[in-house]
């Protein structure tokens, strides 16, 4: 069904996306793959484009769009290329802007927007910790305050963007006995003295949007780069998931959506026991089926987009986009490969990494399960 | 999410629809059930409250309202007292009546549409025979031109309406050797001689609605009575295919969700090993699942009534809805059925006659097969 | 794959089942569903034939097999009636019997095994409440020792042979402080004083098996009617699960194999679109699908028979076997049905009987969430 | 359930094997899979230890058995160290050595067998080509006689052991006209002229495990290289099968098996929100599900092993042991990953890479669409 979410303008915004993807993304992905890592003069190069501040206000080198439909549509354009890619630009252009935007004051926007916004200050965001999962409110990074500065010890990891970003954004605890009412986020910048860095973490897929783990040891880090109120860290982070998630589901939904366009491609020109293997009426229908489940799933994604631009989308909905269009872009995957045979096996195939590059989905930034368990209790439960 | 399809006006009739439901058939629900049958008062009472000719224009006692919306907000209150209480209303005014408005002639319309519109005349539509399921264009009726009339032989199966109604439309072939070009379209009327009615099937649900076999044993037809263009009813029926599906797939939602909510209801009272049964967590994750698969089924089904309103929607769309509606709303309501425990399978529980009543959706009015293999076509392959 | 469970002997012993079933069953099945009861007069036939008390032993008056694999045989050859015919005398000659075999004092066993065996005495037993499903150990029943005889009171429900019983071992609280320690056996008669049964329960399917509430409103059970040790009734249930439940995996094993072979037949016959509906590859797929999901199913199922028939088999194997059972066959029947189309859907069909028989077998008799919380337990969680 | 597949023979066979692994391949693990190979000198040392010839009589050589289940004991001792390990074993000690052993002459067998059990001579074979995927008949490779020697040409891919194979049974076409009736299969050894091995290909998973494609440009094989009777390679193919599914349903099972109970464990020891995450009722219902169902599976492959150890596995039977215990393991091990959350996803966790290594089963050696293909032909479909 034709789409209504999107505009001429937005769509127009799609086209540059699209030049950006096809002059700087593509030819480069199995480079970024190899090196597990996007190279910084890509980022450059998105800054240049105005792609890293959709949302940032033009005086600090944003681009003040105001409009959420159009980080929607540089999601679904990055996803197109892999879930990877829509990842490390994600979680910095669309995850932690927010914090930067919002919450940040007027002296740390000058400090820290115009680079932002220009690819040289790459940002991510430091929640998860080893011991911890998805349970945030059991954080065991501490900080405590030292004169002018906090002192941070503790360690993240799984975090996108860990081993190159410039600033990570780190939530610690700072009142031990309060719980999640004691939590604070921190910018932690690179250069900050007892801020290491594990080795890239090995992933299943994912390989060219590099992840790592964070150790603090001893961190100084001044007052000045305190994210938003002291303790109230944790209300930050929970009034910021809408955005976070329904992004998640917006890259779930293109991602799979892109795979099954060439998959379908693939099918009617794979030929086995003299037809194609598309028109085996087993795979007609199973075709079928996943275009309906992708139709379906965009249905209610773009109705949450919506929502979102509205400023009327809740963590819920939010929470239940995020699920359902993960485990729809899992099983449409998973069928994808199949209709590929052997091929599908084989990582020079678009449709192998992508489903390996999916898998996680299901699991980050608040796995399905911790989603349900968040839908049953607001029906009542 | 907040649905937006629908506007204040169409709020203020579902308001309408819900003070007719309340005070004429869910007290009546028993004894339709018992009689296999809705009574006839009951369609006059409808007639009265201008909800059975919601399409039909103003001046043949219809309500001119020219926005489908308004069908699917009647379909949904309808399919919240049951699914077979929706479908026969809807076989009448949201399946029939486009025949008549959109094909018949400005003499039929004069005829047929006051009393239509009224509840004086019930209708149904003949298009399934014994040996032919889904397979419109292998129809073994048979109409042959005989002077002003058509003689009309053959029978047909599973007709919605088809012992009470008055007038059904009926599909015949009218030229042997043209296969799918070579259907024209019938009114047959009740008291026409050789129309013979079998005895009401004995179904697994549904049992208020009633469905019956039809014979047509040299039934003269006059040609006054044909629907639209000889030889072009399989076109005639094509055409009309989008509204029967979509209407299909609204009604399936509404039905689940109603469903689904008296279960979140029982959930949240009944106890098991002291406390609520709701509250266990297996539970708990399967009504969030449950509650997620409605909602994006919704947003789906919406974007198709939208698109139908617009005058936008294709067969392949309403195809799609359907066919998904129908698994949600099989899946929801085993589910619901499991959640009430032993209670679930006593036929006085509403879950237990919901999971009969909903088990014909995934077969009737083109099965979820067929429905695949056109999506499949549509891509194709 | 060639079962190994049986020998010649419960070869043979099926072919004479099958003679029973064929003279007495099968051509009065519809009278039963009608009557909604199996008529005495079947009872005693089947207890003529010696069916009725397989594992009693010939003294008295049973066959004193001492070998499951015939009940197994029998059970197999009832399920292909039909579920509720497997059921009632399941329930009698499967659950029941072991109570008086194993627990029975000799004059309790002169007294009732005779006519248990001969169909004269029909049994049934009572342990689930309205408010209590499947929650054993919460059961309100009570009995209070009162000279010789104990007074029973409270009210069961969903009791299999509940209206026709002439003998009821029911499950009452015989000390209110030790919980599943003090919960006793005992042996209702029809014509105990305050025995009372409630209306046949109108349930979804199994019309041919009698389902009734019963109430005990200060019945006197003298003390010779308790089965087993006082207050240690639970401990005497927990013995019997492994039996029960195998019983009701062999059931539905068997049941939806049955169904199947049926539907397989069908579907060969049964033309769509000029050819045999069983040869879309689609249909053939599902089909091909079913039968291997039915013969892994077998598979586990037989070697529960043969590890029960050693008398090893725990009720957490039997337990996996019967969740798993139940929803194959109701997997297999919701797909017996959708090949049958709108057929599938008319209860004159056996699959439609079926697949509403079916629906019970993953609620009754611990529903397949408590068997999944009692592997889950015996898994160390 | 205890398996009784197995006596007292194999359990003590199984033990010698567990010594292998011990020692030579779980500490060397991690090298072959940066390797992409496993090194010579562990084939040697299992040949040392009479792995490699369990069906191979003595007198060439090897262990001479006769029993299939000593195959099945280290195909899931093997499978459990991981699934490419299994494979790369399987294919030479499972796969080819009936071709040599059944088909071979004597001469044959005295050339290559002792090498063979030793392991100096690693087999793999050839029958998958790249336009050609599961079907079989359609070969396009060819062998043209001339003199005493055939002319090879063409190429195969998805050859596992494809790199450092000494031996490769191929498949040819040898009589152009007579399709599955002029395939002829030929021994290929490596230093044959015209024989060329593509690079190793780069699969999702599996990478201890070498896969190449290989070339043949004019190789000349001579006749004394033909493996069985010239034209009837389609044959001696079709009756190995039985044996190739059953090997592959013993390793899937067994694969998955590890995993779960390695999972099991897992979900003992994490903890989240306080308790151990295989506490929380989701996730113990979850596991209670995985554990059935592998003991479910389980007991059909065992049916499989011991039918074919008595000679009467149909090949029918075995295709829905591999194709079901393919479905199940990709399952298990899915839902495993899901439990061990973000760590699920990094390779240095053994179920990740399990995860990626189990997905080619419901491709390879036939993919699962193949075997329900087969299966409802069977069915008279």
């Amino acid at each position: 069904m034709r789409r209504t979410v999107f505009t001429r303008d937005h769509e127009d915004f799609r086209e540059s996306v699209k030049g950006f993807v096809d002059r700087h993304l593509l030819p480069r992905y199995d480079d970024f793959v190899r090196d597990r890592l996007v190279a910084r003069d890509v980022w450059l190069e998105a800054g240049r484009q105005g792609l890293l501040g959709l949302e940032v206000p033009e005086e600090f080198g944003g681009g003040g769009a105001g409009d959420y439909r159009f980080n929607a549509v540089l999601g679904e354009e990055l996803s197109k290329v892999s879930a990877g890619m829509a990842s490390c630009f994600g979680v910095h252009a669309d995850v932690v802007a927010p914090y930067l935007v919002d919450l940040g004051t007027d002296e740390q926007k000058k400090r820290w927007l115009p680079a932002f916004c220009a690819g040289d200050l790459v940002t991510g965001i430091g929640m998860t910790e080893p011991s911890g999962g998805s349970d945030l409110a059991a954080l065991k990074s501490t900080a405590v305050r030292d004169g002018s500065d906090w002192v941070l010890n503790g360690s993240k990891t799984f975090i996108t963007n860990g081993s190159s970003a410039d600033l990570v954004v780190v939530a610690a605890r700072t009142d031990p006995d309060r719980g999640a009412k004691g939590i604070t986020l921190f910018a932690v910048e690179s250069d900050m003295k007892g801020f290491e860095r594990g080795r890239k973490l090995d992933k299943v897929g994912q390989h060219e949007s590099d992840t790592a783990e964070l150790f603090f040891d001893d961190v100084r880090v001044p007052a000045e780069n305190v994210i938003g109120e002291v303790d109230r860290g944790f209300v930050h982070m929970m009034q910021r998931l809408p955005q976070e998630r329904i992004g998640a589901a917006v890259s779930n939904t293109a991602h799979a959506r892109q795979i099954l366009d060439e998959t379908l491609d693939y099918t009617k020109q794979r030929k086995a026991f003299g037809k194609s293997i598309g028109s085996f009426q087993y795979n007609k229908f199973t075709l079928a089926e996943l275009v309906t489940k992708i139709d379906v799933t965009q249905a209610f994604v773009d109705q949450g987009v919506e929502a979102h631009a509205r400023g009327e989308l809740t963590p819920i909905d939010a929470a239940k986009a995020k699920y359902w269009s993960a485990d729809v872009q899992n099983e449409v995957l998973d069928a994808c490969v199949q209709l590929h045979g052997g091929y599908g096996y084989m990582t020079e195939y678009r449709v192998a990494r992508a489903w390996m590059d999916a898998r996680v989905t299901r699991i980050w930034a608040g796995s399905n399960e911790i989603m349900k368990e968040l839908i049953g209790r607001d029906l009542g439960l």
